[in-house]
């Protein structure tokens, strides 16, 4: 605790930190003379991010302070003030990281091309890679598809830190995302400009096997990558629990992107780049979200800000797009669809719509409960009914008033519901509560993905039997 | 005055920037559907990033003050706060001006050949532009040099924000921009791994024609990329004069890419992709550095911070470096590249150098003069006798006591230089005697460039007669 006030690294850390950076520095050297093995480097680099968004976190954290990047944690008996905004260290260390991969994943096939007879050394290698089984380096088309990936997600990042630093309405700071899109997007219309899908078994015979959305299709990839990120940070409020949910989901779509590579599946496989992709993007991510949680779980020491989620939310946004499978994707984020849609009677002012809507934290027990939305006008009969018909169905709270009005309903966030549910509990384990939740509809999504898919599509991409 | 503090436009600032939007906006659409003219387009661009700047610049004024974003005026006699960063503006709509130019620069080459003879316009309409003369859009393979300068200018706007935000140690500061190079230099391996130079014509008895500067050229473009927005960035300190002298290397720089697509230019000439290239770049920094430049010019309504600072240098050391005329382009840096030699002495601490250099205002007079740095400890003989040869060539002034010890001597920046020749005087009058000199040395490096170049190098690569 001490050590983390004053900004500094404790001896056993420093010591931790070094032997991991030093390890992962020799798996670089030896995979960037070797013949490859990009996925190899990857994991060194999702190490060496780890380690410097550690150090960089603990370093900042004074300096973050004294420029007034800092905000009160409302749900501990002190209120003590912590730095804010630390996704944005995360999100710089990361996209360096990522920058300083692309030698790693991709080869110099102009130089290959152009250095001719003199240098066959080069000329072999780009063959060996070639011929190598999925740990081979990508051709250099699909360069400025990693790039546009890279630019969105700058994008995001700087759009963040705008938003955490100035006081942007609710109305426009949703709309962030759509900006950070537009890269992707763009490089997505130049270079691919493939705007086919394929048409789910039932609706064949009356559009065909596959229909061209066309310009609908981008329309798609942008509500795609203006949901992730929002509905990620629509699920914050308490230590941990942004951060938490998205290292569940970035897990779990490196586990969906190892079921096509690994020895099983038949190769090669014409999804397996799309996945080589995407964990290209999803390891380092892991690195530097897991030196984020250690600072950002209860109690936490470090706040995350917007930055992070519109961040992660992106991150996603840009493997499940780029990648192809943005439906899979979806299915991973079926709490926040939940939080959303279960959200949409106060983001539409059929409810009041308070500012903060985090649960509530009582002083004198020390645990959180249901926050709410007090009613100084009563609501209309058909409201009232709806509110009513809710909290018998439990999924609300309403308190009446001795005249049998409704005085207070709680808000329509599912940490509030969960809360509703459970009754009051210590945060953190509210927060273990969120991420195990995260995890089961993360399974749920990736057996209707595997196993269910094939009632409406006629074959799974991974073109693998299960054993069934 | 008003309209600029209570953060609104005019009603003629409205119609003026309604119009010219409007205005480019046709243009766009007609760029769009035609069959190229990307010069336009990026022209189109140019004045829609101008309007918008100017707009958000206006809007988020008070929003900037109210986030704690603004600095004090020292040199006017109130000494008014005014809203700070405003180049993180700048910056972030020259970035989505450039990169939503892309379909406008890169044609479809992927689709044109997947989409085979049903959509015989498509293929029609690419080898129309590739034979047009220079208005042509460029082949896919120089997406990724694109988006790797791109990609450079994102991380040193990110990495400027910080600096602006946090109080970075001046040592740190100076290597932002390495890290804002490595984008650009990763792909340049990646993508060309390039590296050979023309040796000048008296070396090539020894060199060669040609030599491989291999790792050492990285080092050298490096080098560039660091230099150019520190450069920028310590020829700053009064108002306007940042923004101004980035807005005369541009446009210098406009007029040097013009000359190799001048009708009188042969065509195809090899250094054309190169310059359109540049033009792409810059065209819309001079529409946001001219909309910038309207509410930073003197009397300053904002400040532009260090961000644009790096961004503005960077900009140059991106087309330079992907336009390979870096050499031309420190041509244009004569007055930076003086002001740097000339504060060695101070950079390097042999003589002392307090945080800020700026030209102090003497509020009696209401005019600039040159700052000073105290001597608490009398200089050693051999500093002393230095600080006096400097003294008699005009070249710094000092202050010595009844004693003869020296007690004062002015800071060494090119502005405090210029007061110290010409004498105190007007805030304004500086900034635009600094105009004038940034001018001037740009026309004569552009000569030293294309007529003196032919002493040293065997040909000027514009293969083109000014009619000597």
């Amino acid at each position: 605790m001490n050590s983390t006030q004053s900004g500094s690294l404790s001896n056993g850390e420093i010591w931790r930190l070094l032997i991991l950076t030093g390890i992962c520095i020799a798996i670089l050297a030896n995979a960037f003379q070797d013949d490859g093995a990009p996925l190899v480097a990857s994991a060194a680099f999702s190490g060496i991010a780890y380690a410097v968004t550690f150090s960089m976190i603990r370093w900042l954290g004074p300096v973050f302070m004294k420029a007034g990047l800092k905000g009160r944690d409302m749900a501990k008996p002190r209120r003590p003030e912590i730095p804010e905004t630390m996704g944005a260290v995360c999100a710089i260390v990361y996209l360096l990281a990522i920058i300083s991969f692309i030698p790693f994943a991709f080869y110099k096939d102009i130089v290959a091309a152009t250095s001719g007879g003199g240098n066959r050394d080069v000329v072999v290698e780009v063959q060996h890679v070639e011929t190598g089984r999925m740990l081979h380096r990508f051709p250099h088309g699909k360069l400025a598809s990693y790039m546009s990936g890279v630019l969105s997600l700058q994008c995001i990042t700087i759009l963040g830190i705008g938003d955490d630093l100035l006081d942007i309405r609710w109305r426009h700071k949703v709309l962030i995302p759509a900006f950070g899109a537009i890269p992707m997007l763009i490089v997505y219309f130049v270079d691919f400009g493939v705007t086919h899908v394929v048409v789910p078994v039932p609706l064949q015979p009356y559009l065909g096997a596959v229909v061209d959305l066309g310009w609908l299709y981008y329309m798609y990839m942008a509500a795609v990558a203006i949901f992730c990120p929002n509905s990620i940070n629509m699920l914050a409020g308490i230590n941990g629990v942004e951060v938490a949910q998205s290292l569940v989901i970035a897990v779990l779509l490196i586990a969906n992107d190892l079921l096509y590579l690994a020895p099983i599946t038949p190769f090669p496989h014409p999804a397996t780049d799309s996945h080589l992709f995407s964990l290209y993007f999803l390891l380092p991510f892991v690195g530097v979200s897991y030196a984020l949680l250690y600072h950002n779980w209860y109690p936490s020491k470090v706040f995350v800000g917007d930055t992070y989620c519109y961040f992660a939310g992106m991150v996603f946004a840009v493997v499940g797009i780029l990648g192809h499978f943005s439906k899979t994707l979806l299915l991973l984020f079926i709490p926040q669809i939940f939080n959303f849609v279960y959200s949409t009677p106060q983001l539409f002012k059929l409810i009041p719509c308070p500012r903060h809507r985090l649960p509530k934290f009582n002083s004198m027990t020390g645990l959180l409960d249901a926050s709410v939305t007090e009613w100084t006008v009563p609501p209309s009969p058909l409201i009232a009914a709806a509110l009513e018909l809710l909290h018998r169905l439990r999924l609300m709270r309403i308190t009446r008033n001795d005249e049998g009005q409704i005085v207070e309903s709680t808000n329509l966030t599912i940490l509030n519901l969960w809360l509703v549910w459970m009754g009051p509990m210590r945060e953190n384990r509210l927060a273990f509560h969120m991420v195990v939740v995260q995890i089961v509809c993360g399974f749920i999504g990736l057996f209707i993905r595997h196993r269910l898919a094939l009632v409406v599509f006629r074959d799974d991409n991974r073109a693998f039997d299960f054993g069934v």
